[in-house]
C-alpha cells in the first residue's frame, strides 16, 4: 500500500493533533467497537521477536476508578513535594489526570517471560520488551486520536498499588493507564506548554549527524 | 480537528501496514525535507513533564554505518547461541537488519538528566524519560511508513558500543537504531510471523475487563 501526499498528511494530523487530555472529557460510553479497534492498533505495534508482550485491561467500573483516583491522589500530593514556592503552586493548580471523568481507561501490562527465556533480539537489550510494550501505547493512542477520542496517560501513580487493584498478576510490568474518553474539543498545544511549565524545544537543537 | 470516517482509516492503514523492515531497502537517499519531517513527528510525542528528553542522530556515512555493522554483527553471533538445533538454524537463515543496504540509520537517545532533577510526572516511575522516548520512536516509524519509508529497529547490538561509534556522551542513554529507506515493497505481515518463528496471538486472549 502506498501513501499519498494527501493521505500522508492525515497520519501527520494524528500525530500532531494528539494530546495527552486530562480534561474535556464527556461521560458517554465509548461504543465496544470503537475500543476493540483501538486495542487491535495497540496488538499491532512492533514487538522484539514477535513476543507481543502485552495484555490490555479495560477499566470501566466506577468503583474500582475510584480505587485507582485514590492512588492518583496520594502518589500527586507526594509529587508535588518536588517543587517548591511559584512553581510547586503551579503544580497543585494543574490537572494532572481525568481518570472519574472519563468513562473509562486501559490499563497496559507487559509480560516480559512470554514466549520462554529465549526472545529473538531481546538478549542484548533485555528492555525491549518493555519498549515493544511502550510502542502499542503509542499506537494506541494515536488510534484514539483517530477515533476522535481524547487520552491521557497517569504516570503519577504507585504501580504496585495499581496491581492490586487491579489483581495484576505478579509477574506481569504494570506499564501504562490511560484515561480514555470522548471530549469536548483538543487544545491546539500541549497543557503544560500552554501553563508555561516548559516550551518546546528547536528541532534543530536535537538533530545531529553521524555522530553527536 | 475532528476525523471522518475514511481519514480515520488511513491512520488506521498505517499502523497496520507498518513492518519492522530489514531487507527491500533500495539505496536510493531519503531528502532532507522527508527527514525533517519524520523526525518533527518523532518530535512531537508525547513526553513526560514535557520533558522532551530526545535526540536524533542521522547516520549516513558508510564507514560510520560499517562499524555499527560489525557491532551488530559480533552480537548476533552470541544471540545465536541462544537458540539450539532446529531453532538456531531457522535463526541464522533470518535477516535482521539492513544497516548497509538502507542509506541511513536514525539514533535516538534520552538525556533522563534533562530540565534538571524534577520532572512533573517522573518522581514515582523514573522510567517515564525512556518510554516517552520510546513513543517518539514509534511516531517517527508511523510517519515514515505514511513516507512509503520502510524502518527497522535492530534491537541485537551493545548500545555502549554503539555510543562509542556515534560519540554519544555518557550520560545519554541509547534507545534505539532503525535503518531507514524507501523499498521495493511491504510484505504483508511480520517477517517473523511469515516465517513461522512465532504466530499472532489472538486479541481476546489479551482483553480483561475491569481487573485481570
Amino acid at each position: 500500500m502506498e501513501f499519498s501526499e494527501k493521505e500522508r498528511e492525515i497520519v501527520y494530523q494524528a500525530i500532531f493533533n494528539r494530546r495527552d487530555v486530562r480534561s474535556e472529557f464527556q461521560d458517554r460510553p465509548v461504543p465496544d467497537e470503537v475500543i476493540r479497534r483501538i486495542l487491535d492498533a495497540a496488538h499491532h505495534a512492533p514487538s522484539v521477536g514477535f513476543m507481543q508482550p502485552w495484555d490490555f485491561i479495560v477499566v470501566r467500573d466506577l468503583e474500582v476508578r475510584r480505587q485507582i483516583k485514590a492512588a492518583f491522589q496520594d502518589a500527586n500530593a507526594v509529587g508535588a513535594t518536588r517543587f517548591e514556592g511559584e512553581r510547586r503552586e503551579k503544580y497543585n493548580s494543574l490537572k494532572l489526570e481525568g481518570i472519574l471523568d472519563a468513562p473509562m481507561g486501559i490499563c497496559i501490562t507487559c509480560d516480559r517471560t512470554r514466549n520462554g527465556p529465549s526472545v529473538l533480539g531481546k538478549a542484548q537489550n533485555p528492555e525491549m520488551d518493555l519498549y515493544s510494550t511502550v510502542c502499542a501505547v503509542q499506537n494506541l493512542w494515536l488510534a484514539a486520536r483517530a477515533e476522535n477520542l481524547g487520552a491521557g496517560w497517569v504516570s503519577i501513580i504507585d504501580h504496585d498499588r495499581l496491581k492490586q487493584i487491579l489483581q495484576v498478576p505478579d509477574q506481569m510490568t504494570l506499564v501504562a493507564y490511560l484515561c480514555i474518553g470522548y471530549v469536548d474539543f483538543f487544545h491546539e498545544k500541549p497543557q503544560l506548554e500552554k501553563a508555561g511549565w516548559l516550551s518546546r524545544i528547536e528541532l534543530d537543537q536535537l538533530i545531529h549527524f553521524d555522530g553527536w
